[in-house]
């Protein structure tokens, strides 16, 4: 093997597969073309189908199990099938109205790099499997990263399949409705690496002018449930100073959690963040006082104790809360799960490829909760990040330039190369 | 006529009454009994029909308009039937999970003080209506004063019959599947005068010890909506500088309402109150930063001044966000209604009626809406109020004593007998 027979990556064939895989529960908003794929829908099930047919006609031979991951294996030329195998991929369902590239891009970017590593004839040592994960983004029959949960063995398979959605229909059901309760193993704990492709949904490698990132961590995220009480009574008739109005405790929590998480993002270069996403007051009409609100909140750092911090903000706060204006609270922690470091050896594969591709590459942690989470409990892990215009995300404004898909995969199958090989041959792969 | 002729109240009848009444749309919860009784249901139907039996029972001529108000004429010894009536009465429809006592206190307390009238024999000049008004809380329909509004012109009835609820359906066509889109003309403008008799859903009565309140005038009522946009992006991967959070700005808006008021009411001696009953987040998600925030503001006072003060505050706030939050705001006020005297005559006979029944008597402003206050467009109006425990109201918990109950109906009854009369011969109905 020599310079000339490597193969650039073939822009034009992971752009066809992306758009493609986009037609699949398309839609069109004022914000511009999105998408969305829940798990088990017919969207999905035709994207599975597209996915399938792709990674046959790469020469792959696929594998689905009972949760519809979806693996396609390929075995390099001198590789051994036995060997433990370099796994990569991502998802291919969204949330609801989301864009065209957060999952797919990680999907069709591994199969791609595969075809790279396949064109130019590359000798590996190990087979790679391009994986397509069920339900990463869980807005249907779970919180998210429901098939690496299973592949990782964090969950059995039945305990899973009896999972429903808010309709009351099964995991089980929607998958054999769909075609794709597989019959397949597939454990990620034999395998020998995970690399994950995946859009930034940030600024930072924009902001840099960096064309990849390199994750080192990926945050922890606990998510709390506040529920306040306080007295519904009527606008009109109860004073001021009568009240016990759970939506305007509510608010000073809101604004608590803000503040919080502020001063410790100054402190800590932004690396912690919280939010109340969701807040519901009740009964909710506009001649009652508020007599109950819930709050949903979610903290995300790479530092753990920064997590526990705002956690104790809150609960603070609820004391004062229940102090000062008379409501009683309850508070939850129903999720809760540590920052991951990414393993060293798949960074510096990362790292290397980026170098030897001549990329302008950035050091970051992950914001995201990812698949990769729950693959570092079994494998050594990386994460590689490509630019997110705007950093929009999980809305049909996500965009990623095509140019930096392409050098993305590039780095991506510099990165797999190596892992799966020695590393000397495979090298010269990213080369320029 | 002499004293020895004069009937106390008839305590057992009125209570059978009401308790009927809370039978129609009763539900169990767990803060004790209440109703349902939107306006067009199968319990309105239920409540509607007892009601016509009790005011034929009584020897009231029944009426009923095309929507649905319905009337109990009631001659006196001795009127002229062709005399401007004094009208007292209220509704029978309830809010969600209402309680029994709010609106069927001034319907069924009217009929008493009739009977009360008739059984004594007293000879009055005016006829005496006893009303029951459509869809006063107004939860399906309208935002209240439904009855209210058309008895007195304010609104046409063919244009009432057009509104629809959230189903689309036609007022029209759920008064006509119930049976009570009448034919008979109620016309207000044509009534000497209107008391209605309510529980006061505060607790200034219990907390004076006094047994009925005189209202002085009905507070006026202003109404927002606030929208609030932010950015939507993912909560783990945009950075605390890089948010524009639509429910922290709501939350600072929520505080600002409250601290206005406040400051207004410890200077009023509490006439002036501010609630944010409504706030709705969207998307609504735990892990998405909210991008758009909906506020709904009530405001009340007697001092229409105190009532603009809010307002700009809320405005000013607006301005304040917009500036140093960078979200976009709008800002409608589709409602508002200025502060309403009650006549001074219509308070005078009350007074004298509760001071001639040597029942203690305060004098109070109503923070709550009520069909009163249309009618006080077209004629002369009082309101009385009866205690209520604890102040609780549009809840189950909603109570007013039996005795309280009896009292307030004494004071009706010697009110009404002197707005129909001359003065002198009634006077005496209330006596020890």
């Amino acid at each position: 093997m020599n310079r000339e027979r490597l193969q650039p990556v073939d822009i034009d064939r992971l752009r066809e597969n992306i758009e493609t895989n986009g037609e699949f529960g398309r839609i069109e908003t004022d914000s511009g073309r999105g998408r969305t794929v829940l798990a088990g829908t017919t969207a999905n099930r035709r994207a599975r189908e597209y996915l399938l047919k792709q990674l046959t006609d790469a020469g792959l031979e696929t594998k689905v199990d009972p949760v519809g991951n979806v693996v396609g294996r390929y075995l390099p030329a001198g590789a051994d099938p036995g060997a433990a195998p370099v796994a990569s991929g991502s998802h291919l369902d969204s949330v609801p109205r989301g864009g065209i590239f957060d999952g797919p891009l990680g999907v069709y970017g591994a199969l791609e790099a595969v075809r790279t590593i396949d064109d130019a004839g590359i000798e590996l040592d190990r087979p790679i499997h391009v994986v397509s994960f069920t339900e990463e983004e869980g807005h249907r029959f779970t919180d998210g990263l429901l098939g690496s949960s299973v592949a990782t063995g964090l969950v059995s398979p039945e305990a899973m399949l009896d999972r429903t959605d808010a309709d009351g229909t099964m995991l089980r059901t929607a998958l054999e409705e769909i075609g794709f309760r597989g019959g397949d193993d597939i454990d990620a704990t034999h395998w020998n690496s995970w690399i994950e492709l995946h859009i930034e949904q940030g600024k930072r490698l924009r902001d840099a002018g960096a064309s990849v990132g390199v994750v080192d961590s990926i945050a922890g995220t606990i998510r709390c449930t506040v529920d306040i009480d306080g007295d519904a009574s009527h606008s009109g008739t109860t004073w001021m100073d009568d009240r016990t109005d759970a939506l305007v405790a509510a608010s000073e929590l809101v604004g608590r959690v803000e503040r919080t998480a502020k001063e410790l993002s100054a402190a800590d270069g932004g690396k912690t963040v919280a939010t109340v996403g969701e807040l519901d007051v009740d009964p909710g009409a506009v001649n009652v006082i508020p007599g109950h609100a819930q709050l949903r909140i979610d903290i995300r750092s790479t530092d753990y104790v920064n997590m526990e911090t705002v956690v104790n903000a809150v609960l603070d706060e609820l004391t004062r809360l229940e102090a000062e204006r008379n409501v009683t609270t309850r508070f939850e922690r129903p999720y809760d799960i540590e920052p991951i470091p990414m393993t060293a050896r798949c960074q510096q594969a990362l790292s290397d490829a980026a170098t030897r591709a001549e990329l302008e590459q950035l050091s970051l942690h992950s914001g995201a909760g990812h698949d990769t989470m729950h693959l570092a409990e079994v494998t050594d892990v990386g994460l590689l990040f490509a630019p997110s215009k705007d950093g929009a995300s999980h809305n049909p404004k996500e965009w990623t330039d095509w140019a930096d898909c392409a050098d993305a995969v590039r780095v991506l199958t510099g990165a797999l190369a190596r892992l799966a090989a020695d590393g000397s041959v495979a090298d010269r792969l990213t080369e320029q």
